[in-house]
């Protein structure tokens, strides 16, 4: 036995319950792509993310703060807003100084799930802040879930590409015993080199591309390090501390 | 659009609310060891195997009529029964014309699951009746269900190996958009050659091999077509029709 921290994957919100966060750091992962957005604003110089569950909740919270309302639903701008959940909507001219009040399908849920579990630390991830995550969780030391939003509680693989990624960089720090980390593992380093030609082959791009045509969206959150900063959740806001 | 069937790949029992089992086949998948053990008894002559959810109900039902009453618990034999989930222990002069009435940890319960959501066929799945199993549902044309029982409720890499195997060789043969099915396929494509220097990797190798030394039954449950019949559902019992 050694005494590293545990790492585990979870694959799904629907399987939450499967794992105690209470002595965790849980990553929020959203590729597609409500924490891409949450890094590229961030990282753009957005004072803060305010993510809630609800486009009136966003309204009402932007209102009182002279923030920024956006969200989507089923891929698109929600209906009531005027921004939606592109990471390239929210360049620095645009954001910086600014609070974002989002609210995504499946990113924001997953949040208040952790939340509601007590989670330790969450924090959020995306191929945009993959070494800021990686170089936190290994100077931490805790406990680690890779937390998949997935899509409606349906897996999806490139959530689970980037549990892929974050494993084969910091698996020397941590106990592993678990097959969906190792599930990651295994599909991340075969398509490591060409995430954006495998792309297509997802569900998920499908939506976004082919209903939406958002192309340019899919390849900036492919992008490792793009928008290298750390988000992390302290009351009720992700920050970059 | 074509009108082939669709397959879906559910990996995980507390994800098959996401699917409708109505119209359609379900595969039950539970490679480490009940699907397995299903293959073995009824290849080796068995009348029937009833599955069943409890260690008493297995009992009260043998005497009944008879029968077998074997299962498992957390990978050993449950307490009060003889018999275990092994395939190797129904051999041809121990099972032939027996029932066996069989409770499992997660292949037993992911069948109920599958009843309770009213199921048009229920099937049993494992390497050892590989080709039966592809073959009736490429017979049947209708919507599949490839239905993972996981080890309580979380992901295993055995039984997505084996709906990998499925997809690899039936897919012509249906719409498949889904990430679970694609990821099978990959992780299948990658190891289908090395499947059993593959298992020392996988969780439940582990509670199996390093807790009960039960390696034989591995290298068993990895041999595609050792027992290449088809288990099918009809009124409480798994036959052969």
């Amino acid at each position: 036995m050694d005494n590293k921290p545990a790492l585990h994957t979870c694959i799904s919100p629907a399987l939450l319950h499967l794992y105690d966060l209470s002595n965790s750091i849980i990553v929020i992962i959203d590729i597609f792509r409500a924490t891409s957005t949450i890094a590229a604003a961030l990282y753009n110089g957005a004072k803060a993310v305010i993510p809630v569950d609800s486009v009136p909740k966003a309204i009402d919270i932007s209102k009182n703060i002279d923030g920024i309302a956006a969200g989507e639903r089923d891929g698109k701008v929600a209906e009531g807003l005027e921004h939606g959940n592109s990471p390239l909507e929210y360049a620095k001219e645009f954001i910086e100084g600014k609070t974002l009040v989002l609210t995504t399908t499946n990113g924001t849920r997953l949040l208040q799930m952790a939340l509601d579990k007590n989670a330790d630390t969450i924090i959020s991830g995306s191929f945009l802040n993959l070494s800021a995550v990686c170089d936190y969780i290994v100077a931490e030391k805790k406990n680690v879930i890779l937390g998949c939003a997935g899509w409606k509680d349906r897996f999806n693989l490139e959530d689970t590409l980037f549990a892929g990624a974050v494993i084969n960089r910091v698996k020397k720090e941590f106990t592993i015993h678990c097959d969906s980390s190792l599930m990651a593992e295994i599909i991340y380093a075969k398509h490591k080199n060409n995430l954006t030609s495998f792309a297509p082959k997802l569900t998920h791009y499908h939506r976004l591309v082919e209903r939406f045509g958002l192309i340019e969206d899919i390849k900036y959150c492919l992008t490792p390090d793009a928008a290298n900063i750390l988000p992390v959740y302290r009351n009720g806001k992700l920050i970059v501390e």
